[in-house]
């Protein structure tokens, strides 16, 4: 069976959230998990739980990279669990690694130590993003702020894969963020890339898409770099939180509109269960030799158990090998 | 008395509510206000209603341009309402022109045809952004795509005077958009207006801004380059709407939820005011020798009146001669 490594020492709730979640997933997956951390702190908390002890593996780390860690900690810090969770994957002691950690740190570890997939210019990052409709992957998430248009088009092939095989949308349609839907607008980025990917036939270009038309559904697939991904995904979450406190504070005004809440609890939870989705995983980080998966960084042990269920799902998809052969 | 010029053939609305905000505005105003336009349209609207004739004259203009046109049009329609409106401004026969047309139009006629103030690279367009404490200003809501480091330290500075003169700041706190807050993040663009902003005492700089943050309020200035704006304008506008569209499927989903929707009404009409004002006036196009206001496509009567009063106030406060102290 295959192994999946886990950064105990990374994100808001490690490392005893982060372990929690490993033993809840034992349940649900098949694979080994290879807890790597501080040893001592880890050992400790396992005796708090009845698991079956072949399928916990325990690998010592002294160091932790933190939040407040540059972005080439993992070469700094060569002892941190993150650093040495990512050479368990080079090595091919695991499949595949989850982190609740330093973002930035991850990717640039990932691409060092794990490796690029031969062809790929650049990793990407895809998280989910809630649509009217369902899902849309974003790539690029994080990973690449200064992207070319071949890295653009790149992501497009990467995640239209990704789509297919593990998420189950066939054809996935690809929209590429611009400032308007018409082919000659946008910037030098956006339209150099609107030029690749109407090119290629093997990926489904939609074409352009405004950024009110995310929510839409529309596209399975949002393609834009990751400035312009990272201000999506946190704009959503401020704005978001924001336009919930607004709906708290007139549900609490009076006696009426408490009554009003009442009534509406069920349809608020609806809407919540929307945006606060965390039994979807996490975002991998694809176009590499092995499997990275970067979960939230306040990440509770459900967030843990998903990723984990997903990862396998990435190892029984063989979804590394199937990117490969698009870039061969 | 100054004189505002008005495209009347602009927007979705055009040329009927646009003439309704004008008559409508006469009331509310000083100005003189010349409605630039097909003129047997113009004048047999005019016949519908009762005004001061000496405050309204009226523009001949054979052509317009449309939401189809090219970002050029101005200069292949010589004979448009936009371009006649611009050469006006120009003259100097009016002080400032509104237009709900063609906003890539708009820029490119108005750089060309009003021109930039001496020492100003591009003139930057500055809609106001809802936030929970108020509303912030957003630099580059949609002129330049591809901008400078110089770009945007420029338009923290127009803004800054623009905050203080019209909308009565007083020391205005400057946010740079980047994907973490920390000094050292960012893409090269943000990296390089971060020093420049730092290095500028002039201004209030609060340092880099998450887009989870712009909600909060904590800046009176946020700026970008006109992609990311324009992503953070329209994502609002498509995310707000669908969250919107949520909450009224949840408040019809039975008797019980239509009763709570009864109870709420005030709250969903006090929350959707936040979002969907229409007396603040339009987002001025800042850094040009001449007053410059985009209203939005889609403007009634209301908002054509509110920019006229806007545009008003930016006269009376000598916006653009204080504006241009700033880069002498």
């Amino acid at each position: 069976m295959s192994k999946i490594a886990i950064d105990i020492m990374g994100g808001d709730h490690a490392p005893y959230e982060i372990i929690k979640g490993c033993i809840m997933a034992l349940d649900k997956c098949s694979s080994t998990l290879i807890l790597v951390g501080d040893s001592n702190i880890i050992n400790e908390e396992l005796t708090k739980y009845a698991f079956d002890k072949d399928r916990i593996e325990v690998t010592h780390a002294s160091d932790i990279i933190t939040m407040e860690d540059s972005f080439n900690a993992v070469r700094t810090k060569k002892d941190s669990s993150m650093s040495i969770g990512l050479k368990l994957v080079h090595n091919d002691f695991a499949k595949g690694i989850i982190s609740a950690g330093n973002s930035g740190a991850l990717v640039a570890g990932a691409t060092s130590i794990v490796g690029r997939l031969k062809g790929v210019k650049r990793p990407v990052i895809a998280p989910l993003l809630p649509t009217k409709t369902g899902y849309s992957l974003l790539v690029d998430g994080g990973a690449n702020v200064d992207a070319t248009a071949e890295y653009l088009h790149q992501f497009a092939k990467i995640a239209s894969v990704y789509m297919k095989e593990c998420l189950n949308v066939q054809n996935p349609k690809v929209g590429l963020v611009n400032i308007g839907t018409e082919v000659e607008k946008g910037n030098q980025l956006s339209k150099e890339a609107f030029k690749l990917l109407s090119a290629d036939d093997t990926i489904n270009f939609y074409g352009n898409i405004e950024a009110r038309e995310i929510p839409s559904g529309n596209v399975d697939i949002i393609v834009c770099d990751a400035f312009v991904g990272n201000v999506i995904l946190k704009f959503m979450e401020g704005f978001g939180n924001w336009v919930f406190s607004m709906v708290k504070t007139e549900f609490t005004r009076s006696l009426k509109t408490k009554i009003a809440g009442l009534l509406m609890k069920d349809g608020i939870t609806n809407i919540k269960n929307k945006f606060y989705y965390n039994d979807k995983g996490g975002a991998p980080l694809l176009g590499l030799r092995g499997l990275v998966v970067k979960i939230h960084g306040n990440s509770k042990s459900t967030e843990v158990t998903g990723a984990i269920i997903q990862v396998e799902g990435f190892i029984e998809n063989n979804l590394i090998e199937k990117i490969s052969t698009k870039f061969n």
